[in-house]
């Protein structure tokens, strides 16, 4: 599903396996509650958030890789961002699972790393 | 639910709204598909694993505080921890949103703390 011209807002709620390409999002866009959906953002895009969601391959531009990107209760998010000028992607998955250790009174958080990336 | 003894390994599968109190676990003991529950450690246990979990009271006990906590997929879980001699708990909520950055060719993973602990 393609999505024209600059919009404020992207809510992707409750889909699978469904694609969205946009341009340029004002304020963020979000994936909740998601199965195996596709997301490319050709333009920027301040924030994007994954929620609740399994499965996503999020595809970046140059323009959107300061993206901060937010996940929560999520498996299996792909951010895929843009190498050289052939339009080649360098694939990195998120970390999906986490360590935490007690130390000096409170509890330290190291995200689990499964891939190279 | 009371479990007595030393036992290799506890996997709690499914459940809502249970509270399990067990001595000491051997291997590791794992919340997965939960909702709700409270689980009290007042031995030891290496490794305590949390996975597509919605609320979990972890109690840990002195011998337990050395445990390496892992979740995935989970929100709302808070690790109570004795402090002093007086039987009295401290609770920390776990991060359960993380923020992605990407930096030098890689993304770099930051818990989000909603909590002062």
């Amino acid at each position: 599903m393609p999505i024209v011209g600059k919009v404020n807002n992207i809510t992707i709620d409750k889909c699978t396996k469904m694609g969205v390409v946009f341009k340029d999002v004002v304020a963020a866009c979000e994936v909740v509650n998601c199965n195996g959906v596709e997301v490319q953002c050709q333009g920027s895009a301040p924030t994007i958030s994954v929620d609740n969601t399994s499965g996503c391959q999020l595809y970046l531009s140059k323009d959107s890789l300061g993206a901060s990107i937010t996940t929560a209760k999520s498996s299996e998010i792909n951010v895929l961002v843009p190498t050289g000028p052939d339009g080649d992607w360098g694939e990195h998955s998120l970390p999906q699972q986490y360590i935490h250790a007690f130390k000096d009174g409170q509890f330290e958080t190291t995200p689990v790393s499964h891939s190279g990336a």
